[in-house]
């Protein structure tokens, strides 16, 4: 049984995602459907990137992960299926699968063009339910890439922010904030390791980010005291900004793209 | 295996929603449950009415779609069963199924007496756990609509209203906000075909909403440029009011029930 | 098939309880996943225990329920797996199963240490993800509960508070809002007739809170009118204060934790 996951900016008080759902047990119902989130920021692609770019690698290979989140729709935007780290990928052709094409070297992108496949409907189009949805139903039930259509390569691609790395220090970013207000940063531990300085969690950069400065990176979160604010390795492996009690956004009033700063040694 | 679906102003919050998917799979393990949403209105009756109208068509014939919401529960209002265009339905006598009951003229409405069938509980009665998810899960188990109650005539029914039609205008109103802010209105892609004068969406009618005029009705939201409000076919196929970057709602400072007016020629 | 049921204070906006879901299916894919609740207040751990408290009893014997509501993640707060009332229960040691465990007299409690089934990550522990959805896979997949780890008989524990009785009257306190404002108290529904004065809902005892003062129970919503404020027993079995029209919280500016008192007799 296949399992088929959802990754959309439609929220919950909508009947969208239950249309898709609808839609795919109509055509396979031995599917498991699973929602990533149907959270992720109006329209905001770079957010969709991060989340399924992070959330992919949980699942069993071969599942098939359809994301929309899709300020084009309807233009001349295409739907396209990514193959890549043995998994599949059903979305629009603007950057919001950058995250995963770019981390597998064999990915291979498919523009969807097979409209037999389609689900027929009046107005605006809604290809999270008329498109995505039955060829991921279509796909769980042993379609072939190639069987919506031709191999491409001039996909759309966004960059995520990348740190820029000093021989003792590195500037990044907030590039997400969670519901417990935690600052995500786009410095990884291996971007931490690669400075050669550092034996996490035993050394001690300095972190400054929105006017404060910080020494050392917690281990847990029970480790910060009181309304301390401080620099944690989360389980994305990304570097965080948090408060154990509290919302660190809102002390720091601090909001995605704010600079961090990394420096070791004196 | 049958799927049950489930429509409620219950939020995601509370446990509510879980508590009916426990209650179904203790009687029948057989079934998919599928939110199509926990978002409706607080007790908004025409709000679950359309929502439920409009997304029960995506799902397989013979799915059973569960409804609650209910502000007279425990009153004399009575749980009924209904069997319309190949699916059931089943929730309070209090209108939220008109619009399924409406779209066929073969449907039947079943008062759910069977106690039997409940579950027993101390305290206000808790429908949906009590009485509609049993009544789900031993329905999908193969129970038939007679067994469950005696059919009746005489169940509440609530007007959606509808446009008023003039020779070359129409007058509707906003029945449904989503998430984006977009005003869905009751004026319906064959409403605009009927009207004879048009050829969507190569015609150019005026429309006029909240002391603003428009010319015009785009084919996909891109269409609209910057901050401009632009009427547009949704994917329901009703005409709604949309901003492509922003929400039309609180741009327009518009709610349910505010005036659209439609007007074709000079 | 096995049941998964997950109760966390994640919230639905992160994709936190999503890779939960692929972590169990990676490893069992012939479970059912229900969510609960991912709403619960931040760091609430008597919100957790009170809600899955609430909850289990209405699911299928040998379900297993994953509960994650947990301050002390990754501290030496270790995880623990109950046995209780015939159902499985994961969560942190921080005494968001007591109601579970006090629920029955042969509740078992575990202390998982089985590494070899958790779930390899860098950075800062995500239990949920890494510790007990994987446990919870493989207990649904035939694990016996001492596979993971020994019992143990220190496990943590917390009060829920209970109401203070007297000849003729209790004091109680608001333990729970839900999404329609109702206040939940800790006065249970046997609380009232131990009290041998009342036969629910025929006697009148006066309700007091915030100030105001009601006299009798209703026995379904409906009966309040317009505006009043009034107690029920609700579908927990526990005396709530509501507003049938209307937010019974915001209308009296009442919290968790708030006193009230209920009197029978002159």
């Amino acid at each position: 049984m296949s399992i088929i996951t959802l990754t959309t900016d439609f929220g919950l008080k909508d009947p969208f995602a239950g249309m898709m759902k609808g839609v795919i047990y109509n055509i396979n119902s031995n599917v498991k459907i699973v929602d990533i989130s149907h959270g992720i920021g109006n329209q905001d692609i770079i957010e969709g990137a991060f989340v399924i770019g992070h959330s992919y690698g949980y699942f069993p290979k071969n599942t098939i992960h359809v994301v929309v989140v899709d300020p084009g729709v309807g233009s001349r935007r295409r739907p396209v299926l990514v193959t890549a780290s043995g998994h599949y990928f059903i979305g629009p052709d603007n950057g919001v699968l950058s995250v995963v094409i770019a981390g597998d070297t064999g990915s291979r992108v498919f523009v969807i063009t097979a409209e037999q496949y389609f689900l027929r409907s009046v107005g605006a189009t809604f290809q999270g339910r008329d498109v995505f949805a039955p060829v991921a139903a279509w796909l769980a039930k042993g379609g072939e890439p190639h069987h919506f259509g031709r191999e491409i390569s001039d996909y759309a691609s966004i960059e995520i922010p990348k740190p820029i790395k000093d021989s003792d220090s590195m500037k990044g970013e907030v590039i997400y904030i969670d519901r417990f207000g935690n600052l995500i940063t786009n410095i990884t531990y291996r971007d931490l390791e690669d400075m050669q300085k550092m034996d996490v969690p035993a050394s001690s950069p300095s972190v400054r980010i929105c006017g404060i400065e910080m020494t050392g990176i917690k281990r847990y979160y029970a480790e910060a005291e009181g309304d301390e604010t401080a620099p944690i390795i989360n389980s994305f492996g990304l570097l965080e900004i948090y408060r154990y009690i509290g919302d660190a956004s809102k002390a720091l009033n601090a909001g995605k793209g704010d600079a961090i700063e990394v420096q070791y040694g004196s």
